[in-house]
């Protein structure tokens, strides 16, 4: 069996650079084309010097020299920016996998709420409804040969990952959810700001967009509602995200009401072992350990664990990932396997790397 | 008038290091003895290179020689260690301040549950009863010449400073009430371990301690429900603590319910105002900022806030602090100015540390 | 006596906000104006959260309103913009600090070289004569009752205090002086770049400006010539600066050839003992410590030392610095109060922040 | 061809655990084996949670078990513990890499004086001549077959690879080279210490154990002078490592001073090129671009470069590593590749993880 040709639009980015990081890595694809506005006619090793070892060269987007190349695109661009390109590819009979959040939302009333201009309305709605959300370990049947992926935000597969499963056995109640999540700089991109200017960053933390500002929350809520058999728009969730000194890594704690209040406390746990017994990617933590980011780091894995909390009678879930692998890159990887009947595991196999 | 003399017990961790930092500025103490068991007969300098300017001299404790020489003692020994080193100092006519957890509760027999060894009473019960806890925020009249002072832990500080007003007024409900709190690693004290090794902890996040097992929690418990007005143990917390890669500083984001969530999303931040609108220490930020550990560092400020989530119907309220001085030294130091009469913010005003 | 009214142009960069953080606890100077181009209008407490204890705004630059209200002024521009503002300044009667490197370098031609855009001449020449180069320890008598001072730069400082006294002394030789300096990245200013975005900082160390590309170069190049008693343009370095991932603080290593290789090795250390005997902000560490820039990080100290290589025959000397209080704001103020007859410690005797 | 099976012996240290992760990815070899004493029978994945997915058992150290199960054996235990182990595996027909500095020096009487218990001499000098030094860019042949093989220090590597072939090419002399070299943490080890506890290095950079102190000197020095033709003791370095506040990477800043100073400045990094134009993982960086360890962190690869400067007439050498891959255990299965004829690169083409 020869080797499926991918390219990657939106290569000059870190979700870019860690895609070819794993691409290069994987067995069953060949890497054909990078393609990027602002590096365009720059080799990719003077775009990303770690990646000295590629002779590959950055070109300007065309989507008819894609599609006379590739069979498989990965879209890393920002929402907004994405949606034409992925209906470009698209419509040319492309696979594309979205890192973008432009067909996360099902509901495109949702999406201009959100992310429109002014309330403008989504680029790309007839495209929404062929868009499959890019979690595996929630959809996997539904990406199966899928020609479109939306893959997660990196806050949403923490959460939910951990998460879902206790709403999907009726363990926790969907109304007063709370989510602290914790992450590391690289979420926010490569171009540079004050907010992620080394100096302003390291030796301190801080929460941003508090009090249901952050775009993930309608993501989340979807996804969990999904999750507990309510209509989307029936499930609220109080989500806080943390900017941690650290580069990689997120750390979601999630707070929640049980049921039953009188249940066992290995109950929770149980859920997610029973949930995730035969998941390659998710281990669920034993009951005198606890999750850390530096567990997972450059891997495409999540640790998860659940607690019952007596004192206060409620459920602490907790889950971390590596966001620019499990929470993009490699989940977009792991939807490409399964969209393309390829081995789910395939070049994802790679250990954390600790220290 | 005259420099009052005082000596620190325990010279030799990180909270005697900021002792010593922040006396050798105070414009009426004069820093008289130093005492450390394992550094005796050591120059301060060479304990702490960063003390290059002193010249004193760590010795062993000797009660005696203490009371011979200073007025006021600041212990910050181990928990277990300290409550008969605050007696024997205690009944020699010292003020002491303890910045140990050994005078925090007020029930020695929760005392003897979180603290104790197997279950082991508190040491010194009888003093108990005169030691005032020394958050001058809640309780500055009763600081006002106290003879023993139980110096709070840093996770209470940073949580019921944003907290206690919002009870107080009634404004949040006393039950349900989450503590997510985010702190540098000088917390854990100066002896390494596994868990403050530089090359685990660098480039991760993790929660430790879950779901009711840090010895903090009482300790909060106890004040957020004086605050309310409730007995002691009617109100149950559920807090996570989370170890940052940084080194100083703790974020606490509390989450509460309202009393009435068709109240205006302005009073919660109002109530802050208002409780803090004349203390010297704490900055209620304004709407459009957010706290941020980074703001305080080295300094004796709290910076703190709270929001009303609509979504949700929730309260997050926030709050900052440098762990080692408003949660630790630099507060010792403000309860002494109040046990001795002296204006409340000599030797604390310095400005934070920033970047 | 009353207080001396002092302003700071340029307020809004670090430097400027370490000059309003030190300046804040001066007990002989009053803040009274803060100027700066982006932040006019704006409470300094907006630009500068940290600085919420203080009710100035920032204002638009305005030579005569400055002369109108402030004896002294601290001038923390970018170089090019410095010399013109300085010279009105100066002008109107001010005593001028100025923090660029406008006035460092007493041959105008070198400037040019270094500084001007397409080698244009230094903008001010009549100024340089008058501007005495801000080293108290190499300059102190000058530098009493100056009017324009010339603060050095950070690489400069942490280099000229272990060397200087070597050259000075005749046991080193001023040919083959290798310098390799590792600095935080808070010297790089507040302006987000790549090469300050967290993500690419954190976690890796690189040299940048290598082989004499570095402006700090003839800089260093000026103060150890004339240590030495040589011509400004006979002595060359190789320099090389390093960006460390951390914020505050410059190690400068310092390779020099002995003049004569029998010599004790203690007598390298015994010089620089000898040159800072009285000097109230230099340690120079126990043979058997080495310096460590979290020792003198938030003060004005600087700590050093010096070792004889018996294997190569060589002599590493060592320095560290906080760059932004001894290499930037702290030096100013020193300074300032050798300018105004004041205690050359005034302000400047704050203990170094550890951990 | 089936899997060669393979055994770590010091499995529970970060050399250890690195080794294991690379070899789960190594397509020739079978990892048949983990043995340490103080987690012997723990699962490994308890004793390092990112390795979740491996159901490998500690096992306490058995020769003769070791024989009977695996061919080749890593050796990844202190110096001074490993000699004995060595030998015990070695005649015992297995091929050993030992990670230890216990075979690196070909001279026993220098191996006493740096490394032996008041000069205890080598406890296995009959060994030693069998011991390849695992370098394979200045080794290749004669690690082709070895039966046991000293893998170089993680210092040794990053500042031999830059600087071997420009003395190899007589393009700058042997004597006068200074070594000034900056590590992350992680090369302290797992074990904790004041010396890499979190709150003491992060924040601050420091050297240590300077002035031909430190271990690694002898073995720079038995290399460089190998390279330049010399007997192992005519060359004498002088070499000043460095503690920086990340876990992994060493960067490598050599000085010397070249044969002929005239000689285009263009042909020191020329002789890289030559050198290196074949080597799977050596990249001589572009003229205009400058190593960065985050650039080769969590890979084999070294990134190289040298400039002239021409002010002070000296070359400055640079190298990159990451100090626990190509500095240890990447290197290492590079040399078991070649000791076992598998294809020198098998396992080790992972690109490095950025950011």
């Amino acid at each position: 069996m020869g080797l499926t040709p991918v390219a990657i639009v939106g290569a000059s980015g870190y979700t870019g650079a860690e895609l070819i990081r794993l691409l290069l890595q994987h067995p069953h694809v060949e890497l054909v084309g990078l393609y990027a506005r602002k590096s365009a006619g720059e080799p990719i090793r003077r775009v990303f010097p770690h990646l000295a070892q590629s002779r590959l060269i950055v070109e300007a987007f065309d989507a008819d020299a894609i599609a006379a190349r590739a069979k498989v695109v990965f879209c890393a661009l920002p929402h907004g920016d994405s949606a034409v390109v992925v209906r470009q590819l698209h419509e040319r009979g492309l696979t594309v996998l979205d890192l973008s959040a432009d067909f996360r939302l099902r509901d495109p009333a949702e999406y201009a709420r959100w992310y429109g201009h002014d309330g403008s309305p989504h680029p790309e709605p007839a495209l929404l409804e062929q868009a499959v959300y890019g979690l595996p370990e929630r959809h996997r049947e539904r990406l199966r040969g899928a020609r479109l992926v939306a893959c997660p935000g990196c806050y949403p597969t923490s959460t939910i990952l951990p998460l879902a499963p206790l709403l999907a056995a009726g363990l926790v109640r969907p109304d007063g959810i709370i989510v602290d999540a914790k992450s590391g700089v690289s979420g926010a991109g490569k171009s540079p700001s004050q907010g992620t200017h080394f100096a302003e960053i390291a030796e301190g933390i801080r929460p941003y967009k508090v009090a249901g500002t952050h775009r993930h929350t309608p993501e989340m809520e979807q996804e969990l509602a999904l999750a507990a058999g309510l209509p989307a728009r029936d499930l609220h969730i109080l989500f806080t995200p943390n900017l941690v000194p650290m580069t990689r890594g997120i750390l979601a704690c999630v707070y929640a009401t049980p049921t039953d209040a009188s249940r066992p406390a290995s109950a929770y746990r149980d859920a997610l072992v029973a949930a995730y017994a035969d998941e390659p990617f998710i281990t669920v933590v034993d009951p005198d350990q606890l999750p850390d980011t530096a567990h997972v780091r450059g891997s495409n894995r999540a640790h998860v664990g659940a607690w019952f909390d007596a004192r206060s009678g409620r459920v602490l879930a907790l889950g971390v990932i590596d966001n620019l692998v499990k929470g993009a890159s490699g989940q977009a990887i792991q939807c490409m396997n399964l969209a393309l009947g390829l081995p789910e595991t395939a070049g994802l196999m790679g250990a954390p790397m600790f220290p």
